[in-house]
């Protein structure tokens, strides 16, 4: 096995040469002070030697040992909890969290480049924090003054790992189907009944309390989405200031209403559950839990029935962080590849002028070759969309300008769901492309290349399955305001071109695309007389054609930044337009060809 | 977990319906007898029966408790003994070999249906009797008169099993770099030494005996490919007939022959040594062995220097055999996707029209409905492709005319790599499209999907990476003949066209191909002066689009065919043109692109 190491040039050159972050965070008050270069390459760096020096050696134990459930209990790999607690301490989960609560009010750009590293080098472990930075945002601006007392600033730290709890036998894509119930307590609070499945951190030993993030239905909601509330449910309530609680039914007569029976410190453990613990196709670092909740008290989150929305601040902050767990799980796939095609050696590549007489190494053969270029591209590319949305989730929030804080907020509305299949699509087939370099060696448990195939395959299910992405980006986000929001990107993005062939050529795909939108496919899903189901045959291709578009913006724009004449760049970029952009016409072709359909 | 049943309507309708394969046999005087069609579907009927009540069952046990290797012996899951045992008692694996070596003489078709249901049911048991037949007519061709008295009838059989010992660790796709050596012996026979890798069977104790087709060097052999001879090394020489031999080395002066020590009958078995099973992503039942040739014993099998023809008829066999595990591995997801489908409920499809306000079956909504369509595509083409193909071996071989003999030599030349490559990347990438169906339950064990998308990955490394297929097709079987055999091949295909509008569009995709190769790719990588490494370069993308025009010609011919205007056949046909067929565009515009880059 190889560790992953950060090639940190590499992130610095997409955040600081092509996409100039310190410009892009200069206008905006509440990051001003940390818009300094030398500031943020120094996080870079530090990240990367944390990445590189502790996380990292881990993976291969997270995958092999595994989480352990015995009798309720998950015991993680060894050197799992030490890790976590030196992170945490390390002030690494409050990194984008704001001062007040407890963070250091850095850019979140920075937390993305973190995550990215966090997971090419060990996926199962970094699946604990992965939601702290959702859940912070969840409880800060949905939860009560009162419940940000007692939590806000132990999940901004990440002194306490939280988790999303959802999904139910019945409810997958269809979160209108959730059962759990939550029945009011005397003292405010909710015994929630029910059992959640698919808990990624529903129970560990990494962290001194867990934090659930609980979707579940009051005694008087409507079925379906809107009937959905949320509510917080902690492991152990003791330290959080409560009264130690336990819920009890008391009144079998019809009324919703429980009493809360005191009991001693002893059961200061809250009535949630871990049933037990997956087998998986990988991700063996991190156990996904089946959770019982048993009359388990808690609190409101939000308004009543607003829980769906509530859910999904915490839900966007995942997906963007998916996205960047597909990239890097790609560039640790793709590092492993490049090392071995450097120094394996089959036969004479064609053309070869070696005089030797000896094989070449495989990176000479165009076959390989073209393997290591294309998944480069996506790499690449994928940084810079990556970390250009989460610059916008800072402009969103910072910038003086209203005009810009809502073309920030489309970017990041419109590009997330792209970020979230694309890239974790291209993990795991991308990554399957780097395992082939290997040959025979790629399949065998070795090389550790294997293990970032199984492990990513899971990123195109979680957060909204890769069809949901898809659906929410058309049908939600692109359709509802007759592609608006679509075309004010799309046009956003011609304006950052220079006149180079390349973005001549992109600005023309973007110009192509836009109008297909505007002339063929709204007019033929929006008329009264179109299928009902029409779009929704469009979706993925519709998503994947808007991901190659941003792809081309991100190679014009790498190509048009000083420095990207290097092999290294102009390798990737001949990848992009040779053997990725060739997917674009395809696209458009199933798009016509589904307008077409009844 | 679901056991993988066959769909034998399936399979009969593809041989019986589309492709008449008693017609196709009729002429053929070896065949003759075998032609009547009640006799190929009772085979086929029971070798379902066989795969499914025998076989099937030890699938999950096969990933979880998989081959253990212990001081140099391997055991095998449970069961799998007694199934191989029953297996070649029932004459499965002499189905097409011929009588007068043991077999039974049917049509070669049948053994690739037989084995494309097994691979589906349990994949990792299968690679055991999987090299049975290559082996078998590798010695039946090249083996002495002496050789086969002795393993011929034992390896038509399956009594005893068989290996190919190709790789080392230094020497994977380039065969040229091994450096086993084969030393003469005064008894004619030859000590070999080396040790070869990724030996799939290389031990177990599924057979009494072990048979191994080992490629090695003579001491006065030049370097690189023509220098390599093949040898037969058995595990044990009891009961062949010979004398048991020790080889040792007594002359250290420099002579390169080898004295045989004679010793009891405990040290019957030969001097080669199973050192250790690789831990791999899949594929648990099936032991990947690094095996060690320590003075063993053995034959040359063939002329000396001739030991890659030798092995190429095993491997040519081989090749086709892993396309039907391509085709069995997808649908054995597909159908496990496809029950899934019909049974989960998760909110209401686009345009329902269910009055209960219930949610709808998934295999309602478009974008699962798309998946399994598609990949329906791929197997039925896979099949038609797949089982011509095996009928055309049986041509090549029996039928009275020359001429018609030397078209299914083409044909089998041309269209094995193609099925090797595309469907192989089709049991990975379209089983995770499976996999997707069943959401995070496609994830876990518990349905067996996965252990489908983690058995497959392997199918594209061995016997010939795909990379080497596409090389193989291009460089070796299109180009050097200025393309007249696939010339010919295409227009074999046109002529089996209706005229129907897809099969007219069929037609015109097949013509424009052909043009595009006289006129633009053979000129563009022929010329003196057009890159010596251009026609690499473009290696992948010409196989794939001619995979897409074979798939469109089976379902054109599918199409035509009494029957297939059923739901189920309807639906896969749409799903090709729909998403299947777009690809080929996508390549022809990646070769003209190629043939642009210098």
């Amino acid at each position: 096995m190889t560790p992953y190491p950060p090639h940190t040039d590499d992130h610095a050159f997409v955040l600081f040469e092509v996409l100039r972050a310190p410009q892009t965070l200069a206008p905006l008050a509440a990051m001003a002070e940390h818009a300094d270069p030398d500031l943020l390459r120094q996080v870079v760096d530090e990240a990367a030697k944390f990445v590189g020096e502790v996380i990292s050696p881990l993976n291969r134990a997270g995958d092999e040992t595994g989480a352990r459930w015995h009798a309720g209990a998950v015991t993680m790999p060894a050197g799992f909890r030490d890790a976590y607690q030196a992170f945490w301490q390390a002030g690494w989960p409050s990194l984008a969290c704001a001062v007040e609560d407890g963070g250091q009010g850095l850019p979140t750009v920075l937390e993305a480049v973190l995550y990215e590293m966090l997971s090419g080098a060990n996926h199962g472990w970094t699946m604990a924090p992965g939601l702290l930075h959702g859940a912070y945002e969840c409880i800060k601006h949905h939860g009560s003054p009162d419940l940000k007392a007692r939590y806000l600033e132990k999940i901004a730290t990440g002194e306490w790992l939280a988790t999303m709890c959802l999904t139910e036998p019945q409810a997958g894509s269809d979160l209108g189907l959730v059962r759990t119930k939550a029945v009011p307590l005397p003292d405010g609070r909710f015994a929630l009944n029910g059992t959640k499945i698919f808990i990624s951190g529903g129970e560990h030993d990494l962290s001194d309390n867990i934090v659930h993030l609980v979707l579940a239905r009051l005694p008087d909601a409507p079925p379906g989405p809107k009937g959905l509330s949320l509510f917080l449910v902690p492991k152990f309530y003791d330290g959080d200031g409560a009264a130690p609680p336990q819920a009890k039914p008391t009144d079998l007569g019809g009324s919703d209403v429980h009493a809360v029976t005191s009991v001693g410190a002893s059961t200061r453990r809250s009535a949630v559950h871990c049933e037990r613990i997956e087998e998986k196709m990988g991700l063996h670092g991190s156990p996904t839990c089946v959770m019982r909740f048993d009359d388990a008290a808690g609190w409101i989150v939000g308004e009543p029935g607003k829980g769906l929305n509530a859910m999904f601040v915490m839900m966007n902050a995942a997906r963007l962080h998916v996205g960047l767990q597909g990239i890097g799980l790609l560039d640790a796939a793709w590092q492993k590849a490049d090392a071995y095609a450097q120094e394996r050696r089959q036969m004479r590549a064609p053309g070869s002028t070696s005089k030797t007489g000896q094989a070449d190494a495989i990176e000479r053969h165009p076959a390989m070759r073209r393997i290591l270029d294309a998944q480069r591209a996506w790499i690449d590319a994928g940084r810079v969309i990556a970390y250009r949305t989460a610059l916008e989730l800072d402009v969103q929030k910072h910038h003086p300008d209203a005009d810009r804080r809502a073309a920030a907020a489309r970017w990041c509305s419109l590009v997330t769901p792209v970020l979230k299949l694309a890239w974790t699509e291209q993990a795991f087939h991308g990554g399957s492309a780097c395992l082939q370099v290997l040959g025979g060696h790629g399949y065998v448990r070795e090389w550790g290349i294997e293990q970032h195939v199984r492990d990513a395959r899971v990123a195109m299910i979680y957060e909204g399955t890769n069809e949901i992405q898809a659906i929410d980006l058309l049908l939600r986000k692109v359709l509802p305001d007759g592609a608006a929001a679509q075309q004010a990107l799309l046009h956003g993005l011609m304006a950052e071109l220079d006149h180079s062939p390349q973005a001549e050529r992109t600005r023309q795909a973007l110009e192509r695309f836009g109008n297909f939108v505007q002339n063929r496919l709204l007019p033929q899903t929006q008329a009264e007389q179109a299928p009902a189901d029409r779009a929704h045959w469009l979706a993925d291709d519709y998503l994947r054609a808007l991901a190659l578009l941003l792809m081309a913006w991100a190679w014009s724009r790498i190509a048009a930044t000083p420095g990207a004449d290097a092999a290294r760049w102009r390798g990737a970029e001949n990848g992009f337009w040779r053997w990725v952009w060739p997917e674009f016409e395809m696209r458009m072709a199933m798009l016509e060809a589904g307008l077409a359909c009844d």
